[in-house]
């Protein structure tokens, strides 16, 4: 990367307007996804998988992001262990298969063998002055919240997680994450900019428009999508009345979320944010007829008819209903090319088959996701066009305009950060 | 683009050789197909469909070129409209589906609608000071001429067609255009770059090599690819007893063209040129027997056994038989990727079935350009070679020298024009 | 490409340490393979075929390497031709079908016609000053070795392959190459770098992780890659009871290698080596029971259980048992695809399904290569990895090292070439 390459993005992060869509080269040019490389996808943290996915020693998974291929393997005292799939050999992946169960970290070429923990065990016919312990695994920052498997591919120091899993913790206990289990995963190839799949999760102004099964299920969506007093009325009595039951039934949690510092630590943060909020009266989760799709999780005896949304970082959220819940984690791989992981979480006692149907289970998010991979994608072509001007955001953006704040601060220079102003905790994004 | 990239080029456009092929740069280079961007695809006029295809109020499709999506629509007064498919709040493509009809023009992710003629005419949820005059579909230059629709990306002013429309009007009239409809349209995806398709139309040296099923139906290809005085006067002679059936029969135009500039008015000048010739005396029009393919169209009242050959700008070229017409687009995307775009015209009243047989009226350019599709690649994929080296041009090559000389007098520096000699009017290319 | 960036790749050659491989940008930057196309890839021989190919007259077939499609063509004498597969005229592929019969080279597009030779026969319709004799095929430097077709792009003088040849021919002699016919073609695709390939191919370390059907055959593999006394003895023994019956039959030639000269000439010196080993003692040839494949072909008279490995400049390899022969040619596409192009010889009367079954013939390095592609992908892949890292050589990648040290001499500075110390003759590598 050439001096005068940083000193035009710098120019370039300088010249956007707030409040507006962004230039078209921040969704488009190889050089700025190589920025966001460096200062977003190298620092901050990606869900990686559920612990339900690993349960025994040797147990592994694979999770590919940005180039990198993550080896996500349980130990030999339980605890997960995350390496970069990178033989210290000649480089090879060391292992192929996406998911598996291994005694130990074997390269398929050339047989060098690791230790669940990353340490190099055999290698055969080196010099005698070779040193073993100078080729463990690289290891990978790696943090189980929960049960949410979480790693951040920094060379130096990882931002704080734990200071985000605090505060969503009560709500994270509530759905009972950690005794979860893994029922379903479906990967969404998009090809367009990540940022481009973030900013559409990051609001429900097209939830209308877009997204007709979905409103059906949320009585905010539609009611906020319209705006007009008496849909806002609506929306207001379905809420005390939900929050009434919540209270009787012990659910009802209050909104958290993370200050993000306004200054030179902003890079170095990670942040995080979880409210609840209710469904359509007619809908006990989120399924098609609104009826219960699997056992009750966590700290739930009963249905309240509500959900529970998460941010935690940048690229993962969280849909949870009182019996199942619907992770998203989004996924850069290049500067036009992403993925959503979409995962479904049950109770770990539930039963494929018997305890719940998949499709019942599946259908809200595999048909909305269908859905915004379809509208990302023309979002991207569209930008792609000579006539492309950023636009100004409707007021149902906020989150989607602090989204992209955040990102200009972490990605430009540090003197950008002290003008932030809109920068704030509480229900900051993704809510 | 640097300056340093601009000067190379300049450089390499002064190295051409008059009358041999261009460089491999020319062919293949990122930086040369942004410059043919600029000053050729971005500035000269596309024919992008016909009204047959969008004839009531609403009726939409959309035409791809080098990156842009645009939207032709019919307007309430019947006009038609076009629009760059790109929506004014966070710039996706506005219309999906590549053809339609709509009342309004709304956008599938975010409901803003405009008008048909580009008007923003709601956006729900803006702030107070959002101003909708403000937010119309960026307008791109149309023109519809005889029935032919015709765009233009320049974003100053369009280069005059009418000139050009003018000249060509008595022949487009001949063939009845303006009251034709699309019989079928095939696309040809093309791996090579767009001068290298064009260069191919504009000559038919390779015709008996590469077309046999052509010159079983034109005899001009074959007399003049043979050459001798014997093949020479076949064709005189075939010409002067159709000529004198032509005249009867009152459909013997004279050859037309548009003069162009040898000045610095050249770059943004519109040019054409149109004549009509014989096929062979076995043929009464471009079928595989020879035998008529549907209803007479325009002026004609009886078969003269010609065909009307018309180029218009650089991109847009026709062949009108008594009965039907072939259009042919060719359509640059990327330094390597281009479409030839094929359509056929029959008479507006027509019925598919029941006027003429699909198969019947496609067959000559189907297999035609089925064969100039492989060819046009085979060259594509020799100029690829560190051996390739300009050649010189043959006698019947002479239209692909002057559109090679107009290219490079366009695409280069204005001093350029100055010293060109060749470029004249009349039977000027693609004829 | 800038002068800048010539300095950085002469940089990181200095940079690279001798023993480890090398750093990711040799397997992946556009520029390096650039690098390396002007100074390997445009200058040592590459195996385009056997002449049994191409017996008659007219008879041709094409070999395709970095953006190159070479015309082999036996001519009216018998000797055979090469040329660039290149039309003088317009620059377009002169011949399509990968291989055929053909009385002239005629092109396809505009029917100029050359003979066999490549002189320009007949160009149609050229201009009075037109020289045909200026308008040859370019011609590729090609020599026959024994019955296998070499062709080197380099547009000065070729190294020299006939001091390679006379080393190796008393071993090409043994096998009857210049007799033999190709029996069988198998092209593997390689998503990765030539040299990853190479690499791969001048090593047995993996061949006890990576190959079992191998070791099942090859008794050295299996020693070697175990290393332990007992393993080793046991391969001497072998050795030695080998050994007494190939003298018994006259079979046993000693191995041969070029000395490879440490200064300026190196990079113009084209090198080679070869050597005869016996297979396991279950083992007459290299089938998967070890009993013969086909005719003994020829100066075998009776199955001696050997092999022999040869190597011939840096991208050809054979395996040649007592009655047929595994060819392995490294083909380069771009810095991170090429080809495994693994071809079958038997003897020269050997008729398919008569004397020899095809599936049988094929079986052993059918499924070898498919092994040694899907782990030269998976190396690839992993150097794509930010953590990457150049890693220490086995003893057993003694002639890994020796091939690297010889890339990075001649695609380095010549002053490079004096520093080294390891390169040497006799059992070099490939061996």
């Amino acid at each position: 990367m050439t001096s005068s390459r940083d000193d035009w993005i710098d120019a370039l992060i300088e010249a956007q307007r707030p409040g507006y869509s962004l230039d078209q080269a921040f969704y488009r040019d190889d050089a700025i996804f190589e920025r966001d490389c460096e200062r977003v996808l190298r620092r901050h943290w990606f869900m990686a998988g559920h612990v339900s996915e690993i349960p025994d020693s040797g147990d592994y998974r694979l999770f590919d992001v940005a180039g990198e291929s993550i080896v996500l393997v349980r130990g030999r005292e339980g605890a997960v262990h995350a390496h970069y799939n990178v033989c210290r050999h000649r480089g090879s992946r060391v292992l192929l298969a996406p998911t598996g169960s291994v005694a130990s970290i074997t390269c398929g070429y050339h047989g060098w063998s690791y230790t669940l923990d990353g340490r190099l065990r055999t290698a055969p016919r080196m010099p005698d002055d070779f040193v073993p312990a100078e080729y463990g695994l690289k290891p990978c920052h790696v943090k189980v919240v929960e049960g949410l498997i979480f790693v951040c591919l920094a060379e130096g120091p990882a931002p704080d997680i734990d200071a985000v899993a605090g505060h969503l913790r009560p709500l994270l206990r509530l759905h009972g994450f950690a005794n979860a289990r893994l029922a379903h995963r479906e990967v969404f190839p998009v090809q367009a900019n990540w940022k481009l799949a973030i900013e559409n999760y990051l609001e429900c102004y097209h939830c209308k428009p877009a997204h007709p099964e979905y409103c059906r299920v949320e009585i905010k969506a539609d009611s906020i999508g319209d705006g007009s007093p008496v849909a806002m009325a609506r929306y207001d009595t379905r809420h005390r009345e939900w929050q009434a039951l919540a209270e009787r039934l012990g659910t009802m949690l209050p909104a958290v979320g993370t200050e993000l510092p306004l200054d030179e630590r902003l890079p170095y943060t990670e942040f995080g944010a979880g409210y609840r909020a209710p469904l359509r009266a007619s809908h006990l989760t989120g399924t098609e007829d609104g009826r219960p799709a699997a056992p009750l999780m966590g700290e739930f005896r009963d249905y309240d008819g509500g959900e529970t949304a998460l941010g935690i970082g940048p690229f993962t959220y969280v849909l949870a209903y009182n019996d199942h819940a619907a992770l998203f984690e989004f996924v850069p791989h290049a500067a036009e090319r992403s993925e959503i992981v979409t995962s479904w979480l049950v109770h770990g006692d539930a039963r494929d088959g018997e305890d719940y149907d998949r499709d019942r289970l599946t259908w809200l998010w595999t048909v909305t996701t269908r859905q915004d991979k379809s509208i990302i994608e023309a979002n991207a072509a569209g930008i792609r066009s000579s006539r492309y001007e950023r636009g100004p955001a409707s007021l149902l953006e906020r989150d989607l305009v602090g989204f992209r704040e955040w990102y200009l601060a972490v990605v430009g220079s540090p003197s950008r950060i002290a003008r932030l102003t809109r920068l704030g905790g509480g229900r900051y994004f993704g809510m």
